[in-house]
């Protein structure tokens, strides 16, 4: 069927069975492709019946449909002409994984962080009205989401301006992790309200059976509802900010959401729609583990089993660290923004529940709570990914640093993130954070580099950034254990790059030395890099960034001296980063033979890490060219 | 009175005449000492008696008051000890105009921005139970700083932790300007229920009249009081949130304020204490003009007349250029964060209420909200401080920049801010936007120019930041007029800067000619610095960076080649600041004869204007003294 449907308005006209048919064969394909690519699964077949009672109601794209985080938007790319190239998804020059206006027009905006789509519609919402044009606006987003203090800003104004702004809450008791927060708990208090549930549903089927000219009677029972429902919930959360509620209803009987949605599309006020969904429906190992479901690799398909790697990654070295820190000193606490999992706190909060704070997407809040733990004496780690950090710029500098709180950020997922794409790279942290005084920021290479780093961050007194990239640790070479000195990085001679019929009397003798300064998480491709120039009759060395703040510039400056040339080679935005900066210092001391490889001034689309790399000319070939280019001037 | 208060301890025994006698004082020295200073000066007389009750009910420092960005903690600092330095509020070396740990122990957060108390006392709260520690935690927040995310954030969290935080809401129906957004609303519907409030004040008398010993009657009372409570407000935005909810209460009534505060004091669960206020209470001119006296200069505290300036200053540039860009674009539309007065938005908003906007103190809703706006075909003109700007990072990346939103950032108070301190002072905004890509930043240096720029970036099709000081603008230049060119900034020959006795000939044949290179915002110390230089024999011209992203490089070597060397001027901080950039680009062409003088990598403390520049070298005098070193090179 898919096949056969280039538009929304190919469903409008399907029978029930055939709807049935559709959901499934949306899931198939759904589990099909993100068993293939990876991706984010359980998510998606939760809001499959959603997805298609709302393209039956409203005609998309004159109505905006926008997917908060829109992670869960595969359904809707699949109702909307994007079938054909849907097995290319989240793969280079295919289709994202979010929503994309470049893609289809039925995407009003490019999407990825969480909380934003009741401002954004609101925003085209009252653009419209201003303009006088036609067309709904719907706000689409999950109760994790709504736990951000950016949707609440939304709601509050939203109810103030009381235009007719329909936001569908999609409640599936999750955000990334499973969802214990306030809301979460109030929203399921709101579903368990059994009497007034059943009594609306059938008020509901009786409106069903009224003939359609009889349009006073509906309104009357319309209005005898809604005076019945006040004596049910006189007022929740959201009829508190000036909208109307409806709900809850069942996110998985697509005729139901059909009627409801009808009713309030013409409602002329702000409107929550109470949708409750589960998450990995249909697809029993995603239902049983939406966790690990939420965004995953490949997987098999027949049974789910998700592919293991044999190496650690940075994610799983961190959390064994975390677990051996809190262990010796009991001052640490753990904090995260609904991403325990994918930041490897798990552990730790299983076994220091305690000590551990899930605050849901609220990256603000985790990082002032922050701020006032250390205030009071502990030691907070908060773990976020480098791209959510973006949001706490304002909190990292007036509720942490300001207050010299000795607070640790694990910046996970830090440069080029494969397959997430253009909102998820994590390209901007050093630029953002460099200006902020009192903060040390350190990348690392390796799993000895994180747990020296770790340990270091720990005792020092101010607050500390470590950011490491999404990877497997690299085999660890005897220098990645040099103890932690303020300022200083690691120096990794090539003879540690061991390469067949090269002598060290060779090496020694070759001209032109290059140095290669990189940013932790650029080892792998600076390593095969520097392997290559020594087969090319080259010679490099590499120097790890271990400090991006503070450098201790003296004993920069004693090693850059010995060499001919030096490439910098950093897995973040150019302007402002750490290479900018020291190619300035070697300038002014009329050190000119540089070279800087870092992410320009642009967004990255999606792709492999290879993919994104390549983008950014910041491959182990390009930085093997930067090397030879540098060497033969 | 005042003056034999050395501790909160010296209040506890007073009568309630003498703490009528008190407030009077409180207020007394307030209005006499903001008269001269300047300073916040209605939100403080609105919480003398709630703060003079906190202090006999608590015992500070053990018990931690957090005041919500602490613009209101005169009275605070007034019983703490702080009366004899309080002449010296907001000026150099003295008592702060905000909370700081470093001047009290009473104080434990440096604060300034809005919403952070409740995350940061929960932080501090949850700190103590880890450690077993004493002490209450309570947060006062006003309804303003309620509308931050961040404040909801921190709430949901507290109730999901269910520690006894306090939370005292200041109820003055006011933000920075008045507050008209739906949570108050929703808070004067909550205090319209007078029934409600009569019924629990009777009881409260008689708990009051029940002998100490009798504790299980008052427990009994106390159930029974919140099952009573429970017919008139079964639940509210704040029980929804898993708080207990007390009030609303007159908080003017100090006596009636202290009842209650003992009685939530040893709650064990986490409590909203909603107190109704009067910002400016007891000093009519303030009543009257809340706004006015928020954050206001020297008054005659007479009439409450405030002294006038001939010249305008920037925002109100701005405020008659808004007027007439929307009188002549009906795309215009105008959004604020609760500053409109502040950023000169308030003309406008009378002119055009439907193209204005003001979401409360909610930053990052603003942002998002203008990438709504302008996808659906708007051109929004965002109002804000610099400093707050600093909350919306992550939204200018991924709900405008990414979405290619054409919105304007009008960003006020950029650079050394007066009297506020290190909370506001404008020195981050550069170097946290030059990072974000397909953004402008420009900077303006006089009323033309603004209007000039202003008028581009309506016309460009990219997001455009325009950055300006808070100060008078200077005397126009026929330069200031020159048409805004992409990357292009303004070269102001000292010709223009006309020295009495100095023929153009003569200096036409000096040497080792400077170029200063400036943000608009230092124009004035440039000026100063320039003509100091001719007087001194010397020769110096202006080239102010327009544009600080994108540049125009080959046109600025164009023009700096002809120059001896190149003295930096900014008023941002040095890292990642527009002057690094630039002066690698000149290090890179062999030009090594520059300096450059911009915020370094620390927090500045409050003081006038030229005390900030002070203590970044940033005066006049500095800059003189660093051409009169380059010419001498």
């Amino acid at each position: 069927m898919l096949a056969r449907i280039d538009s929304p308005e190919d469903i409008k006209n399907l029978s029930q069975k055939q709807i049935d048919e559709l959901s499934q064969e949306i899931r198939k394909t759904i589990i099909d492709v993100v068993g293939k690519n990876g991706g984010h699964l359980a998510s998606n077949l939760g809001v499959v019946e959603l997805t298609i009672a709302l393209h039956r109601v409203f005609n998309s794209p004159q109505d905006a449909i926008i997917w908060d985080v829109s992670h869960q938007c595969y359904a809707h790319k699949l109702l909307t002409g994007r079938y054909k190239n849907f097995s290319s998804l989240r793969q280079k020059d295919g289709i994202s994984g979010f929503t994309n206006p470049n893609e289809n027009s039925a995407d009003y905006f490019i999407s990825g962080h969480a909380s934003t789509s009741i401002s954004s519609a609101l925003g085209l919402l009252v653009a419209r009205k201003l303009q006088n044009d036609e067309g709904k606006v719907i706000a689409v987003i999950g109760d994790g989401a709504l736990t951000g203090g950016l949707a609440f800003e939304g709601l509050c104004h939203a109810g103030q301006l009381y235009k007719n702004l329909i936001v569908i809450l999609n409640d599936n008791q999750m955000s990334i992790d499973h969802n214990d927060g306030v809301i979460s708990r109030y929203l399921s208090r709101l579903s368990m309200s059994h009497q007034y549930q059943f009594f609306r549903y059938s008020i509901d089927k009786i409106i069903d059976k009224i003939p359609l000219f009889s349009k006073g009677i509906k309104k009357f029972i319309f209005r005898f509802k809604r005076s019945l429902k006040g004596l049910f919930l006189t007022n929740n959360l959201f009829t508190d900010l000036g909208f109307e509620y409806v709900g809850p209803l069942d996110g998985h009987d697509e005729k139901s959401l059909e009627i409801v949605l009808q009713k309030v599309k013409n409602l002329n006020r702000p409107v929550v729609v109470h949708v409750v969904t589960k998450k990995g429906k249909g697809y029993s190992p995603a239902e049983n583990n939406p966790e690990v479901f939420h965004g995953v690799g490949p997987f098999c398909i027949s049974d789910g089993t998700v592919e293991k790697f044999d190496t650690l990654s940075f994610t799983e070295v961190f959390s064994n660290c975390m677990i051996d820190l809190a262990d010796k000193n009991e001052k640490i606490v753990g904090i995260t923004a609904a991403m325990a999992k994918g930041t490897g706190l798990s552990a730790f909060s299983r076994k220091y529940p305690n000590r551990f704070f899930d605050v849901g997407i609220a990256e603000e809040h985790a990082v002032t709570f922050a701020g006032g733990l250390a205030v009071g004496g502990m030691i907070p780690v908060v773990c976020i990914y480098s791209t959510f950090i973006q949001r706490s710029i304002d909190q990292i500098i007036h509720d942490v640093t300001l207050q010299n709180a000795h607070v640790i950020f694990m910046l996970d997922r830090a440069g080029a993130v494969p397959s997430d794409g253009v909102t998820h790279q994590g390209i901007f942290d050093i630029s953002l954070l460099r200006p902020i005084p009192k903060l040390n920021i350190l990348s690392v290479a390796s799993a000895d580099d994180l747990k020296l780093c770790l340990e270091w961050a720990s005792e020092s007194k101010y607050a500390t950034v470590i950011r490491y990239p999404k990877l497997s640790c690299p085999t660890e070479l005897p220098q990645f254990k040099t103890s932690v000195e303020i300022g200083r990085g690691i120096l990794i001679p090539c003879s540690e790059i061991i390469i067949e019929n090269i002598s060290e009397v060779e090496l020694e003798n070759r001209k032109n030395k290059i140095l290669v300064v990189s940013t932790g998480g650029m080892f792998n491709e600076v390593h095969t890099a520097v392997r290559a120039t020594l087969m090319d009759n080259g010679y490099s060395d590499i120097y790890l960034l271990r400090f991006i703040k503070p450098i201790d510039l003296d004993y920069f400056w004693q090693i850059v001296q010995k060499y001919h040339g030096v490439v910098f080679v950093e897995d973040g935005v150019q302007i402002g980063g750490i290479s900018e900066y020291l190619n300035s210092f070697l300038l002014e001391n009329n050190f000119t033979n540089t070279k800087i490889l870092a992410f320009e001034d642009k967004f990255y689309e999606h792709g492999s890490r290879f993919d994104v790399c390549k983008c950014a000319n910041l491959t182990s070939q390009d930085i093997a060219s930067a090397i030879k280019e540098l060497s033969a001037k």
